[in-house]
């Protein structure tokens, strides 16, 4: 089993960082998947957009069939949109893929590959209205959304919280939940300050009544 | 101002990752940090636990005067602490640091360069046990704890929760609620199967009465 997590120039740390460590906790102690590996266009460390610098495992033309895919986002999927080989990639391993993954802007790169076309799907609250101009997808503001074999996740830090219900639902409950105990992941609840009230936060927050 | 984030092989991916996030967006978006480094002992890529391969900015020797340093756990730690360069690192930055950070069992190298004599200090829950054989040492069974300029986090995904909390001190929660919401972080509360009723789950779990 393969899970692979692509990315690129100026990809958002913790929208690949978060769902890498959880799939990593499934494949170490919970017979989850044989390898899970970071590819990139080239074998050259690949610049995050906090400046985190990473060296992927394999690159396009290397990477094997993949049961999962999952596509980070960032601001560098504003110039990967445009990127045949990043694109090109995308589409051709999604076509064996039992699974396709995004997270926050990553969603951008689905749309390009033709995956979101007829589906629910979310990005980043900041970026649902340029989602919303594609008039063939239907925009969720929820955490995360699953439509069939694609699942799309809100911004930066709810890849965590959609890997950890795909690794559910391909396993079960039980599973899901000894990785949760390990990663320590019982979050605070706790909002800082008014920025959550903005209108422009996402809705699964308003429907909180928070 | 130097946010410096120290590594090291079979270093916890999400333990830095997640902190580094944060930090990364205080600095982009809020006037945080100027810097924000990883260093390590030397230039090599460090392989993480689960295998991530990360390029460090800094050596040991090159590291400026930080303001903060963070220290992140992982099963490298039990190593790591018998190793003087990363210890002797630790004990010296820290005399000039404002504030030094750990999580998950991060607290170890904390321990050991001598910072948590006398202190309130948590760790990774599976790790509680093995911190209170230090006597000097009052263990809490919390998500993270502060005392003085010492801050240490539970396990692995709790240091996102210990560095907005450290963030807010030092600006103010409008400052960390932007953050927030740029990062988008507001997991889910959900509770995957019964792992967190185990005996050996962390203290402030059973307090919330799930």
């Amino acid at each position: 089993m393969n899970f692979g997590i692509l990315i690129f120039p100026d990809v958002e740390e913790l929208d690949f960082v978060g769902p890498w460590e959880m799939v990593g906790i499934w494949s170490d102690r919970e017979k989850g998947p044989d390898n899970c590996f970071i590819i990139a266009q080239n074998k050259e460390p690949v610049t995050c957009s906090k400046g985190l610098k990473v060296l992927p495992d394999v690159t396009l033309d290397e990477c094997p069939e993949l049961d999962f895919l999952l596509v980070p986002g960032g601001r560098g999927t504003r110039k990967e949109v445009d990127n045949p080989q990043i694109i090109g990639f995308i589409r051709e391993k999604a076509e064996k893929a039992k699974t396709v993954l995004s997270v926050c802007t990553g969603s951008f790169l689905l749309q390009r590959a033709g995956l979101l076309s007829g589906k629910k799907a979310t990005t980043h609250w900041g970026s649902l209205d340029r989602l919303r101009e594609f008039e063939d997808v239907e925009v969720i503001e929820e955490r995360f959304t699953r439509d069939g074999r694609i699942w799309t996740a809100a911004g930066i830090s709810a890849g965590i919280d959609m890997v950890l219900s795909f690794i559910a639902s391909i396993t079960d409950d039980q599973v899901a939940g000894r990785i949760q105990l390990y990663a320590e992941y019982y979050p605070y609840q706790k909002l800082y300050g008014d920025a959550h009230k903005e209108e422009g936060a996402p809705g699964y927050i308003k429907q909180r009544g928070i």
